[in-house]
């Protein structure tokens, strides 16, 4: 499994380089659900954070919402100390925010976790916002845009805001989740995967099964997916 | 079958008006294979020059290559000829112009053939050139471009050039595939439809499949997909 590891590792640091994601003093603030995905983003840039070319610094935050208990905080937080990341848990009432007689739904939940992220950062002098979404979550939103909103879009890389001096960065945008899945086992945090207590997510995992099927299994196939978004030719498109 | 019929002349209708393809006094030049496609839109443009808001005149070419013999053009020139629309014949000899030692290629086909139908239009005065892409057509050319190139484009309904003044129109681009089987089918001209004489098209009909099963049959699937194309959303794309 070592394999694993370093796969994961250069993958990131391919993704760090090409799309700029940190610069020297940066303050990033990388946000941990619990599940593999952000856990491992966590453990690769502890590492990071010992020889990148530039300093940076580093804190996770953990959202807690006023639902959700299977995330496992406390091995979390050991986690986190064991790899010298600073750690703090915020809690904001998903549910408890909203309006009589509303749903929850995706777009309420994780607007509600972002804001109060940015609120965060903005308080405390964070610049960057690491998110864990690898490779599969935005080819996967891409498809699902195109689907079921009749629009061309994903998810970027890298970020930027107009109104908060703050850019949201993903470092494992070039990471498939298969491969962070053995970096996960390898380092012994398979388990603590969390998933959305209301089953909402169930649209994203068919069209998960979807994609596995349209691409036949092929990385390469995926990735050129992926590559794609990078390579907008908007003369054969209108 | 009345209504395939309706229901194609009036996807083009809404084609013809969306994308504005047809102005007062265009000379327009439908290429007709032979297939069902390119004859079903000759066949639907002849009715529609007769209360079209606007006059237009109507030429069919067919471009005969030196390996193409299937596609029945004495039926085709009969039908037209019913339908009381001129009709011209060029050859290209497409496997003639090769240069040594080069195979044969989707590419170098239809540029061939995509050339000689500029180079004619231009030579005979005619402004617009018709062809038969359906909404199918499209998706699939989408998907392969993003699937093989790593690139997000498509076909537009309307290609103007800064060369000629010519512009490429896809009147069908609204039509599905199953749609104009049905009005061929109404028509009687179902059994005409031509295939690569090199059976170089698999891949596409591997995609055709694939979209398939990604879209579950669904139409409207289908058609947001189509719809993407015209709604890119370059802030989440890069």
């Amino acid at each position: 499994m070592k394999n694993a590891e370093t796969t994961v590792a250069k993958l990131i640091e391919v993704a760090l380089r090409r799309y700029e994601m940190i610069a020297s003093g940066d303050r990033v603030l990388v946000a941990v659900s619990g599940g593999k995905d952000s856990t491992a983003l966590a453990c690769d840039l502890a590492g990071k954070r010992k020889w990148w070319p530039v300093p940076f610094e580093l804190r996770a935050i953990h959202i807690a919402t006023d639902f959700c208990s299977c995330c496992k905080k406390s091995s979390l937080r050991e986690k986190l100390e064991s790899w010298e990341i600073d750690y703090v848990s915020v809690d904001v009432p998903v549910i408890g925010r909203l309006k009589p007689g509303k749903k929850m739904n995706c777009w309420w939940c994780s607007t509600q976790r972002r804001s109060e992220l940015i609120r965060y950062a903005l308080a405390e002098g964070f610049n960057k916002i690491a998110l864990g979404h690898h490779l599969d979550d935005i080819v996967e939103t891409l498809l699902m845009n195109m689907m079921y909103k009749g629009e061309l879009s994903g998810m970027k890389p890298v970020v930027s805001y107009d109104k908060y001096p703050i850019k949201i960065i993903r470092p494992m945008a070039l990471c498939e989740e298969r491969q962070i899945i053995d970096f996960a086992a390898a380092k012994g945090f398979r388990s603590a995967a969390c998933t959305c207590a209301f089953g909402l997510d169930s649209k994203r995992r068919e069209v998960r099964r979807k994609i596995q099927d349209l691409t036949e299994g092929s990385s390469l196939v995926k990735r050129r997916i992926f590559e794609s978004m990078r390579n907008v030719n908007l003369e054969y498109l209108g």
